[in-house]
């Protein structure tokens, strides 16, 4: 941790238990480049239980999640061309790249292989850890952070920085638009972003989970479709039907299914993150020059993009709004999945303002 | 079986022993739009090993396999428009589509849901059975049958029908050229074909089978690069290396290893078609956006595309010449991978002529 700098409140996990506890941190001051952020409010994201809980096998604690961050410029360096004090913007899954790179030169920065995540990983001193948005402040370089366009309230803005460009992001790359359809497996977190980015696009929108109980809501979203898993001769009418389906569940047991839903040149996108293998069947594949495919977040350039188009069509991310002190309750339900759609911490229980 | 036709001579497999034997069958008269055939050499294809054998778990005994047709055209229908008497032509894994799709009407009858397989299936008229080109003859409709071009030996071009096109296809389908790094999985059949193509298409080819014992010959072929798996320090030193991998071996155990090797927005497109299952990390496709596809056969249009490419780059396939009677023992020396590197039966040998 930095020995100087801001003192920062925060909530960190402290060991695989994964009960995030107060941890004050260090945040540096703003350099030439750098904005320093007053988080307002920051979404949690199942990577932050796999981390905050070791299930990745990496985590350095204490941990500080957190990478769904909407917040309020407090002050910037002297060389900050983007962004003034009081601005509305937002901070994702990365605080830095190489910026050399083919993949930084074409704006891909999340596919850099010196990227940093937000938090948990060190800094490319190789000194340094990151911390998370669970905390009153943060100081990123303006290249990583994004605008939050005034329209968005700053609470359902928040997911979209993680939730959000990671569903955009593949609806943009394999062509959502309209003609097109498109299923979104899981109405969860991700799931629920990638129904109304979908429609939002053009697309004709299936919403694909294991029972009609979020049938209704998913409709509201703009689905037009919905199928339950449970419902064999629902699946068995399914196929063939779909030019893309993202997938943010990446189950074992259903993968061939979904392949079988696919239209020819269809694309399946894994944009969740299981830890197992998933048993692929060649001839899912071959006869109808289907794709399996995999995606993660997006760009920067991307993410200001799919900010815009919010914006612009008036979306944001269904939320649970809570207290810093509630995050390990909401654990235990989102290991549920019991959360529609996703919690948000209000930052001010911590900051107190 | 038709009662009425023409009579001719063939060879069949009629248990899952898969020995090949003597049988007459009777090809159709040509009906106004169809071209009878005079086959003067057929490839084998390792397909026509799993159909003999049952090994695919639906085949109707006596089958006659064979798709890598080539011959002269012997007579043809009132309506023929496309071939002449004398015309050098090729039939190779399909005889007829709907004509009416989306499929079709892009040139892409091979997705076709009610395309017929050259043999072992049921025609459209679901009552006869189609027979391949392990016989002296065969009638086929206009549409179904390739021109060879006089530049390439009949002999060497069989192979083309399936082989070739077979990784043709997705080379083009994927964009393999000039700046493009394409790795061939397997050097047999298929991948001999596709390490030829791709460095005739312009791409840097690399590759890949267990051991260098086929390096040399791959290296004729146009391949740059040469990786034995069994080389540890060269498989890692082609991680991220690939913008395209055409895998015509699709073992399950290498399946993450090549994966490894693409890089980001990569493709690897299999051809193959184990029986297995595949184990696919979703981590090999995720954080550099991979895609694992599959692709069979081409279209009637690309077919004759990839035929006419062949003869301008004096591409043919590298064969070793047998006669009907050596059948049997050319599917034992196959099944051990010891052909270099596809057999084609003169038919002459069955014909007499």
């Amino acid at each position: 941790m930095l020995k100087t700098g801001i003192k920062t409140k925060a909530y960190a996990a402290f060991s695989t238990e994964g009960d995030t506890k107060p941890l004050e941190i260090v945040r540096r001051e703003p350099g030439p480049t750098d904005v320093l952020i007053d988080i307002k409010f920051c979404g949690i994201c199942h990577s932050d239980i796999h981390m905050a809980k070791g299930e990745w096998g990496q985590t350095v604690y204490p941990v500080v999640p957190g990478h769904e961050i909407a917040g309020i410029v407090n002050s910037v360096g002297d060389k900050v061309t983007k962004f003034k004090v009081g601005d509305h913007v937002g901070v994702g899954c990365m605080v830095d790249s190489c910026g050399e790179c083919e993949a930084c030169a074409e704006g891909e920065e999340q596919y850099c292989s010196k990227m940093v995540l937000t938090y948990g990983v060190l800094e490319r001193d190789g000194k340094t850890m990151t911390y998370g948005g669970y905390s009153e402040r943060v100081t990123v370089d303006e290249r990583f952070v994004v605008r939050i366009p005034d329209e968005l309230p700053l609470d359902k803005a928040a997911p979209l920085l993680c939730a959000g460009i990671t569903t955009y992001s593949p609806l943009i790359h394999w062509g959502a638009g309209p003609g097109k359809k498109v299923a979104v497996v899981g109405v969860g977190g991700l799931g629920h972003m990638g129904i109304k980015l979908a429609a939002a696009l053009g697309a004709d929108v299936t919403s694909i989970s294991r029972s009609d109980s979020k049938k209704a809501d998913a409709q509201k979203m703009g689905a037009t479709n919905h199928i339950a898993t449970s419902d064999k001769a629902a699946c068995e009418a399914a196929a063939e039907q779909f030019d893309l389906i993202i997938n943010t569940v990446s189950s074992a047991a259903d993968m061939n299914l979904y392949l079988g839903m696919l239209k020819r040149d269809g694309v399946m996108v894994l944009v969740g993150a299981p830890p197992d293998t998933l048993p692929v069947h060649p001839f899912a594949l071959i006869p109808r020059r289907k794709s399996l495919a995999g995606s993660t977040i997006g760009g920067i350039r991307e993410t200001q993009e799919m900010l815009d188009f919010c914006a612009k069509h008036n979306i944001g991310s269904d939320i649970e709004l809570i207290t810093i002190d509630q995050v390990n309750k909401a654990y235990e339900r989102i290991e549920k999945s019991d959360v529609r759609y996703r919690f948000v911490i209000d930052m001010s229980s911590l900051s107190g303002k």
